[in-house]
């Protein structure tokens, strides 16, 4: 089946790194581009650390950890540990090659260069086809509100392993962030779009919380977007999305994240296990398909990848 | 015998930290000082650089490379590697580890804390008994003239391997920079000074060209300023000393050091092996001795730091 590209799809973290692997060695060279979530971004030791947008490029690039899925393959934590000795935190695990990310990111962030330059010549320099595109340059910041408080987000998420219940989600700047030329860009020929099965609380809410992009995935003739589910059943993967759909009153399953997701999408791909969910998507008005949606190595990747892309040419029109 | 401390070494980079390991562990806990060239410093990646304070905080520390004598004993190099795809210079080969020093010193320097504060906090992390301290807090950076122009320090010394010929050495900042209050008070407490085995010309000698050091160096009645000769025969044991003297039009031997130093010198440690100088030293009206000078283990260490000592006492009045 031939594919419209280009193909434009928003990711988080891990489940969103798989499926984009998958999507670039489905789609001819160049044909994807990748927005994904900066709203976990960090500062740690006076570096800048952008957790998702590395997680979607060492995956792209091959070089991930296979088995955390983030990080880099066989990565060492010398200098973690001696900067827990000099009293820096150690509670985000930055392994010691994945290091040189965060120091070239902070240098060509202090010389002026745009997070978006930087994401560009740091996927270059490792040979990736595929273009990985914060989803804004503005500094935008996930905040948790628990029961304790205000939380940052890498403190809810590592500090914390996501304990504490969440009553609500909120993404400091935001409203005042814009999408950058090359997202606008990216959108404006996209083709197709894809939501990668990313938490839509916390991955994905932020891309969508940036106004500029919101209003450049709205519906588009002959532009299918379709979505994964991250939820399986009633559980994620991984991460704490289901606890998060359930603290914040969604439903825990493929349909509540379909219905986060519902006025930014046309069609949704859930589990093959899910299949008792189609008919309640014919009432949200989105199309739905199941698939195996496991992605544990390079050919579950590229199967889902092709059946998403499948159904989109399906439903285009 | 009895020991007059405190006592304040002068220290570039190997030889003054093997020479500072050994009066460290000749000393009562506390009364040494180090004061370290930070002429040599430089910025990579964003990285600030303090090579000499490195080593000689790490060789203190006990985690040195006793191989190299500088650098983090098994480090490995991932992140330079990383670093260089990425299009930064691979020159300058730190350590994964290494870099936690590095990344920690430039966010506390980029906080507004004093080089002298951090290499303070990093040193009391490693549990180093012995103050170390940079020369100055000020940038002063050694300049190397050469019949291919003027280079950095670092350009010269690792990137050009030494090779090129030495025309001329200037302190660029040194006319403007302070000794810290530190170093003025460890100076001004100080009841023997030693240098260190260090090279006279580009590791001494940015310590000697911040004029408030040099004043405080002045002779003073019952305070020997003992040094240690770098150089055993006509050579160096390691470093571009030798060939540095001769392109300058000093002597290629101890006595050509103790000329450059003769200012501020009393009383010289020269090797076994340059005994025949002795007489010469008479001429110089600077006291020597002749010691085993070759620091290859921590007895070595020790044993010459007790010889420097011991010919401190005997001078002493």
């Amino acid at each position: 089946m031939n594919i419209s590209s280009p193909v434009v799809a928003l990711a988080g973290g891990v489940g969103g790194a798989k499926l984009a692997v998958g999507l670039a060695a489905t789609l001819p060279p160049g044909a994807l581009t990748v927005i994904v979530n900066t709203a976990d971004d960090l500062t740690l030791h006076g570096l800048h650390i952008s957790p998702d947008l590395d997680t979607v490029m060492y995956n792209l690039a091959g070089l991930s950890d296979s088995d955390q899925g983030w990080g880099i393959k066989d990565d060492t934590i010398g200098a973690i540990e001696l900067l827990g000795r000099y009293g820096g935190p150690t509670w985000f695990r930055l392994g010691d090659v994945d290091m040189a990310t965060h120091i070239r990111r902070t240098q060509r962030l202090s010389e002026g260069a745009r997070l978006t330059e930087v994401t560009a010549e740091l996927c270059t320099a490792l040979d990736i086809q595929t273009r990985v595109l914060p989803m804004t340059d503005a500094p935008v910041a996930t905040r948790i509100m628990t029961p304790e408080g205000e939380l940052e987000f890498q403190d809810y998420f590592v500090a914390r392993g996501t304990r504490p219940k969440v009553i609500g989600v909120r993404f400091q700047g935001a409203d005042s962030a814009e999408a950058t030329p090359e997202v606008f860009d990216a959108l404006l020929e996209a083709n197709t779009i894809v939501y990668c099965p990313s938490n839509p609380i916390v991955s994905l809410g932020p891309i969508l919380a940036i106004k500029g992009i919101r209003e450049r995935l709205n519906k588009k003739p002959r532009r299918p977007r379709v979505g994964v589910s991250p939820i399986i059943g009633n559980a994620a993967l991984r991460g704490p999305a289901a606890e998060m759909l359930k603290s914040l009153s969604h439903k825990v399953s493929a349909l509540g994240v379909a219905e986060i997701l519902h006025d930014y999408l046309d069609a949704f791909v859930i589990d093959d296990q899910d299949i008792h969910l189609l008919p309640s998507f014919l009432d949200l008005d989105i199309k739905a398909r199941v698939a195996q949606s496991v992605m544990s190595n390079l050919s579950s990747k590229k199967r889902l990848a092709q059946d998403v892309l499948d159904f989109a040419e399906k439903i285009r029109g």
